[in-house]
């Protein structure tokens, strides 16, 4: 079976790519009510990754020296889902706008020197190149104070705008309610996104004040604070798809369609047939070959390879799954963690496959349980075998030879080993090793009681009515 | 367990929300020949709910004092659907005119004074609120005549004009065949749906005369007829969606599509993650609490409730069924009615559940049919173990103990109990009792036949090149 | 089972209906690159049929005497896939243009005087109606020299411009590159599709040049050649949908998603009810009749008959099944080929059928596997039955009389009968004929090891601590 290569760490080719050494610091200090969840916003996952992390994917192309996540709640989840990271978790309570959030983060950047990318944990999906933008134009020759990134949404509403000339120099930022009515004219907006030397940052901080409805520390305001001192910004632009927010399950749910969607047309361009892209749902890790045909309705949970020329029929579920060329995969198959399909393997429908290795040419057809097994090229297994591997303790392994029969219906108490060549007869309770090319039989004898289901219907026909 | 209250009956505050009476007329004597069905055209459910019953389920928050529904054929079905609400079923035949299918119903509102709402069984999602106002208007100070439900659809077309001030004192109310060009440009058109005073609909009806092209009686010219008694009527106005009419299985699929959609944007504004929105189908009564994750592709029959932080896979089958905070359920889980799950309990795939009660933490996880039986908490049901409930005439329960142990491929043959603790050895055949905490086998012996399997191969090879 | 009646072949009636005899040669030499697929891009399908097969049906509508497939690389895909047609396929090497892969074919039409239709294997949605009125446009009064097919799509782009006179006249047909500004406000296009009589085509395809940049022969330059000889061309025109290419998996899935988008429109105009019709996926050859009610999710291989008032439930594949009036299908069921379900019988959650028949009235309601097999009127096939049907070399019939009652978990070995109402009780593995009205029985006894289990408990909670 044929393995994709272990990605890479971080590419050495991204080291260095700035002039200076990079930070981010990535807001996620948002109560997230809307969500009306127990679990933190950004933890919710969308392509079977929490959201941050798919931020933090794309952060992790500029190599970052440091990173810090600022958090409001929820504090402990997110230090268990950024675990064994190095990035370092910092607490912003009370919560007093975007301002005081990223002053939070000073403590954990001390003895950094170099630039700061300002970054939030519920706008997931800004691309690596577009950091690098931030970054790239912040280390340009006429050394902006401050970067900060705009975009035209469709509606541009209530959000703050970005005034600049055509050169992307910023003579204004201004809120909406505050701006005139040729600023509001104005389409490009404030993502909130910005990239501002560390030595600046906490410094020109200092000097924002809350004196606002909110009473809140605005980050924006240091553009205008830096401006102030002869010191002006750029802004850079994106599109607004890019700086989506996520408030709200509906705004979840959009942006996994919207990924769902690029992901699809890549498995079409890349030569998947998809019969119908929008019932077929990708995680984001999914590989998919050349030739692999996808009925409508197949769910691919994290961790699945698929390889050339494979078929894998409507209603199938499959998650951690490797799939070797030329497999054919359902109707209503389940591939759980550990699944390995052989070459031109068959698994069919109302199948389960778990940790459990399944041989070239291998089938297993109809309504079976594989768990923690090892099945041999060219065996077939029988409509309703069980392996069973759980006493309600341990799980133990059911080892079946190559071109070994099992007869339908047959039970495999684990741990136990079926030889090659070997057939165990239909219904059998098999509970020791079967030698190679044996015939295994364990069931009762069939007897007959003949007429007694006439006897017994009448008994019951008469008891019904009476 | 916990169980939702019982929904209360009549909401006491609804009764004498209008200063007089309340009688409602449903007009359901339409042929409905573009459904080319047998079933009634207001009988073809929406969200597992016939339209009829929506509509219904709307009215009876004003508690009218007597509701009658006017039916052309298909009387019988609509008997049956409707028996025992207290509900009167007139039958106009032939059918003349709406004027005259009102008019159906005069004997059936004998000895009623109030006031008269008149709805359509086709257009089924009239709100509460806008029957209301229908009739709070009918009860103003101005003491209009009749009342007019007017729309203003994205494409007037054909509809009928209402010609009307601005406070919404009708002038006229014109056919587009007999309106003039500058009638035609008002898009305020007539839904049909009107409030009357009961004295005045049928006297006014009495004065419809059937002289235009079909020979029909209209319902709405009562208003011009009241209008040349110097009592003019009024109109208020609803959204187009609100009166749509459901005419053609296209028509039905399209409503059902957004009375779908409704119900998911509410699901996720409640809390509930749906990855895919448009691939769970709600019931009208479908109740899911918060941090209920929804993986695509799940149904939701009537009567299901669903309670926090339950994952429902994908592929899943529900109905009827109830299931306890932190449950899991599917993927390719079907639970039918009476099938409840305990706190944590796991319904895995190809598993099956009627009329059965799973305890905390209770796992049925690969390929089983549970019917009719009580399974304790803590229990674990092997893959493949059926419950065999049913012998042809009657159909017996099965009791497993608390944290009993069902080995794979098993069969219960009720009525049966499996004390607690006990362990059932894979593939048995249950068919007496089990003592707790012991261990049963009813499985034959395994045997071995030496090379068997060789020599039969070598047969069969034989016998198909030859 | 009533059968739906044999189609009948070419229809007489088409024969003749046009003056002169009619040969077909469609273009499929393309290389489809962007497919990245080993499988020739004409016979990737849509709806279950190739592409290339939905174009060859329209065209049989016109009774063409003869037929021929231009092909490049791929010839021994398509000669498979055209085998038994009566089809000519020639190899267009190297390719040309589209006017050297029309001369491929004059030696096939050796003999043949009379009109030619030229198609494109890659626009497989071109009707018989706009076949028939290229050809009859060629037969028209004034002969044209050639009748070329035009369209308006939404966005004409750099499509090549047929400019013609209010009658259709050709006055000229220029590229997109050689056009005026005023040639490109045209918005009427070249399809590439044409009709021309045999003995010109060949002849001025003589007199075509590689005079371009591309250095190809391009078969428009037809109509210009024929134009300067004195006799014109004529231009009928069709809807751009008709005339769709399909160069990508993505225009593949497109072209998917329009033809079921009609054809569930149909389906519900016919009078049956698909609750999400979005979710339903027909096969070019589907049939359903009235009151049928298909829930989400539905897949409709090909082969597939539903007879009236069935009802499919979610989830469910069929394929090759016929499904009689009445029966019950699902959830999770899978018919496959040679499925036959008799009036009223049922068959349920994950159930696979094959080849087998059910009799009135039957039902497999739950886990089971039907292969081979043929299920009398009335006959209960408990949940988990497996029908063992082959032996690793061949398969056998399962024969199950009337009103017999198979019980759960059973497996029965084939060649088996069961007579009718004949009882096999649960877990039974039969490998013997049961007489009619029998009881058979074929498992272990029970025994029973009291305490064994709390013994094992304390064994292997002591092992896992330990």
């Amino acid at each position: 079976m044929r393995r994709p290569l272990p990605r890479a760490g971080r590419p050495w080719q991204a080291r260095g790519v700035t002039k200076r050494p990079l930070a981010a610091i990535v807001l996620a200090a948002g109560k997230g009510t809307r969500m009306k969840s127990d679990l933190h916003k950004v933890l919710h996952p969308i392509a079977g990754r929490p959201m941050l992390m798919h931020l933090l994917a794309s952060l992790e192309d500029l190599s970052p020296a440091r990173t810090v996540v600022v958090v409001g709640s929820g504090r402990q989840q997110l230090e268990e889902a950024l675990a064994g990271r190095g990035i370092d978790l910092v607490v912003q309570d009370p919560q007093l706008g975007t301002g005081h959030a990223v002053q939070q983060a000073e403590a954990a950047l001390a003895g950094f020197e170099g630039d700061v990318l300002i970054l939030y944990g519920d706008v997931p999906f800004v691309s690596a190149a577009t950091m690098r933008g931030l970054v790239e134009r912040l280390q340009g020759d006429d050394e902006p104070a401050t970067v900060v990134l705009g975009f035209r949404p469709v509606d541009p509403a209530a959000y703050g705008r970005v005034i600049a000339d055509v050169g992307g120099r910023i003579r204004k930022m201004v809120e909406y309610k505050d701006a005139s009515q040729e600023e509001r004219a104005v389409t490009l907006c404030n993502s909130g996104l910005m990239a501002v030397r560390r030595r600046d940052l906490f410094a020109l901080l200092e000097r924002v004040t809350n004196d606002n409805a909110a009473g809140e520390y605005y980050l924006p305001d240091i553009v205008m604070l830096a401006d102030g001192d002869g010191r002006p910004s750029a802004v850079v632009e994106t599109s607004a798809d890019e700086v989506a927010g996520i408030n709200s399950r509906a705004e979840l749910a959009e942006q996994e369609r919207a990924w769902q969607q690029r992901r699809r047309a890549q498995a079409m361009a890349d030569g998947a047939t998809l019969i119908e892209p929008e019932t077929v749902w990708f995680s984001y890790d999914t590989k998919l070959s050349r030739d692999v045909r996808v009925e409508p309705n197949v769910w691919f949970g994290p961790g699945v390879t698929v390889e050339d020329g494979v078929t894998i029929h409507g209603f199938s579920h499959l998650e951690g799954a490797y799939v070797s060329a030329g497999a054919e995969v359902g109707p209503y198959a389940r591939l759980r963690p550990g699944a390995e399909l052989g070459r031109k393997s068959k698994v069919g429908n109302f199948v389960e496959v778990k940790k459990a290795k399944l041989g070239e040419g291998a089938k297993a057809n109809h309504l079976t349980y594989l768990g923690d097994a090892d099945i041999g090229a060219g065996a077939n297994i029988g409509a309703g075998t069980i392996t069973c591997n759980y006493d309600g303790f341990f799980k133990y392994r059911t080892v079946i030879g190559e071109g070994a029969f099992i007869g339908s219906n047959s039970a495999l108490v684990a741990p136990v080993m079926i030889g090659a060549g070997a057939i165990v007869g239909a219904g059998s309770v098999i509970t020791s090793d079967v030698e190679p090319d044996a015939l295994a039989l364990a069931r009762g004898d069939q007897a007959a009681k003949p007429g007694w289901a006439a006897r017994f219907r009448a008994l019951m026909r008469a008891r019904k009515s009476g």
